[in-house]
């Protein structure tokens, strides 16, 4: 029987309930213990790219440029690793900084600096102001809302479309000059898979905003990661907001954790020159230099664009039966009962399912109970708070295809338990 | 002629200017370029460690205590990695958060955390408060002082001694609440190379500052640095300030910089279990983790204590005879002259010069001339102004033993001439 919830009879759902509990107990006698909390590559996705691991051997192979990278120097990163960032992020290699295995930290320290010190067209360190407001698109990155909560950012929601952050809201509220910045996920959107439109970019980059220091963060983490179709090119945002007025408006990130080694990865910060000189004179006090060993083994082993598409394409082959998996019990299971809908990314690390209104916290909790720890409810709203209770982020990628298997069929036994209990309770 | 400079007339200084000008003009026709600004391993002492660039050579060798190092996970390192750091330091595993390639950057966000977030005894972030003062001891690391000074906070010298900091003046100044914290770089000391005497130690540990939150920085930058006889063994800060009731006043750090590769190094920092825990909140919020595979890379390759000093023995043998070249020219051609004193440290990375004042700034000038660049006059202090114009830091490790003959027999030419041009316009 796969009539809608809602359409059914209390009875009928009582039954349903009984049914469901049934199966929900024999799942959990299995003592699954699974944690798909994080978008973490799988062991085959790392194997895949551990011949890196031996591509520098001798100290012959550690010169680049003619630079010994063993030593200390070039706190801006190799001239060679910024090329091939240059190269991915169509931008060039003088707007590239090279950071640790962490975007996020460059991400952080960006915020950090502002309030500590100010911006390049910054009045004052931001630390001195009583209010600064941020836009927070949403569902979006838990760990970005996290950094501008740390800080004390008022955080505004704005909802995102099938385009992008709802653009009429964004311009209405950069008038505001207590507005000092915006988390943007422009590819494969954190977590809903989402490829900004090309009109939404072009807004975004010829935004006027009151503050004369605001801060478009563009983490472009997923800037290469298909998982199923070709690579889908994308417009160099520094190009854009330059064109537009707007050439110090935009720092650009990416690194290569999804693309090499999560825990041993290099990553990037792209800007304006201008922008970087002004980081780089707060940067030579924080630090020597990254680990430059490092940035060449990624130089050798990823060469240029055209090259880490190729290996990008071995990841898919990798990952997209997970994918598959995800939409394929929910296709099956979830979407007769018109109890939740879900994007169908082609690209990125997550599947976003929205359940119905109320759900979220509950279906998690069942999971968890049954062995299978999910990103925690409301994690995809600023402060951890999603209004509706609804959005629930699926990370497929660190479990064999088997066990995802497993994790799905207890999801989608927990997510018809939770409709049920809520129905029946009306 | 070997009488010191001060007991000759003007005329026998006039000759002796001449011919100084004349040695001076034909080194300088020698076309020499070489940069001794910084504390930088030479070539050898990298080709002596590279054999850990093949250490992690496949997937199997990437596992540590069940972890698999290249995933995501992990923030306070790698359990081995803090085993490997306490056995060096002689505190404990729990006590020890893994870093990157840099402890600077590791000192940088402990005093940033500060300002931001203040730490755990903090009554407010430091940026709230109208004024922070630091106690520097000088001659020391001009890139600590940068730190403090990049944060506003008001520097006070305090003289160094050869036991270490003048510690009644610390006991003194510490009793103002503004004081909020020191640097200390407590075995070979950059760049004098004095190892703070135990007494010194001890009565650090038994500080009571005004400020509840009073940090001290404890750079431990040269703990296994010996280049000159047996291993000095240290007591462990972190127990000494337990025993003294100041369980949470100190964050020690280390690193691999001049132990493996400046460029490619792990470090860490080493504090009470309830600082870390407070830390990790706020890293949480910056990174996800440090580079594991490095981490390992080094764990592999140095093993323990022991090994490492096994290794930094190696090390010695590389560059002792750099030190001696440059006291053997000091002793021959300096010392008679009595223009200048000098410390002969057993470990570390400097040779600390203080020249009869205001001879400091037109040596170094005289040297760049000359193609000799080394640290510019006046870093060693706080703003980098050094009131007397006469510590010079020589860092003797980068070029090969040739090279330093040459650039030794140039800066005593030039601290020569430049003591000949004083004491003649006398």
């Amino acid at each position: 029987m796969n009539l809608a919830y809602r359409e059914r009879t209390q009875e009928e759902l009582r039954r349903e309930l009984a049914a469901v509990q049934q199966q929900y107990e024999e799942l959990k006698a299995k003592g699954m213990k699974l944690n798909m909390a994080r978008g973490k590559p799988g062991k085959a996705q790392l194997d895949l790219v551990s011949d890196m691991l031996r591509i520098i051997a001798d100290p012959d192979d550690c010169i680049s440029d003619g630079l010994d990278v063993r030593n200390y120097g070039e706190l801006t990163g190799l001239p060679a690793a910024k090329r091939l960032f240059a190269d991915i992020l169509g931008c060039k290699p003088e707007e590239c900084f090279i950071g640790g295995n962490a975007s996020l930290q460059l991400m952080y320290d960006t915020v950090s600096k502002a309030f500590t010190h100010g911006l390049l067209h910054s009045e004052q360190p931001w630390s001195r102001l009583e209010r600064v407001k941020w836009l927070c698109p949403a569902p979006g990155y838990d760990r970005h809302f996290k950094v501008t909560q740390s800080f004390g950012c008022e955080m505004i929601t704005v909802p995102m479309t099938p385009t992008g952050p709802d653009m009429a809201l964004v311009e209405e509220l950069i008038r505001d000059p207590e507005v000092k910045g915006m988390w943007c996920v422009p590819k494969y959107s954190n977590p809903d898979g989402i490829i900004y439109s090309d009109e939404t970019v072009h807004r975004i980059a010829k935004l006027k905003p009151a503050a004369p220091d605001f801060l478009l963060m563009w983490d472009n983490a997923y800037c290469v990661h298909e998982f199923e179709g070709d690579f889908v090119p994308f417009e160099d945002i520094l190009t854009l907001c330059r064109e537009a007025g707007n050439p110090n408006m935009v720092f650009e990130y990416a690194s290569t954790s999804k693309i090499t080694f999560p825990g041993g990865g290099i990553s990037v910060m792209a800007s304006s020159v201008d922008n970087l000189k002004y980081m780089e004179k707060l940067e030579t006090i924080q630090i020597i230099s990254y680990d430059k060993v490092n940035q060449l083994r990624h130089v050798k082993y990823l060469r240029d664009k055209e090259h880490t598409l190729e290996l990008m394409k071995k990841h898919a082959d990798i990952v997209s039966p997970k994918f598959r998996c995800v939409l394929r019990h929910l296709d099956e299971q979830i979407a007769p009962l018109g109890i939740a809908t879900w994007q169908r990314p082609k690209g990125g690390y997550f599947v976003s399912v929205n359940t119905e209104p109320g759900l979220a916290k509950r279906t998690l909790a069942l999971c968890r109970e049954a062995g299978v720890t999910m990103t925690g409810a409301g994690a995809t709203f600023p402060y951890g708070i999603d209004p509706n209770d609804s959005n629930i982020r699926i990370a497929p990628t660190l479990p064999p295809v088997e066990e995802l298997e497993c994790a799905m069929e207890i999801f989608c036994v927990c997510l018809r338990m939770a409709a049920l209990e809520k129905l029946i309770a009306l």
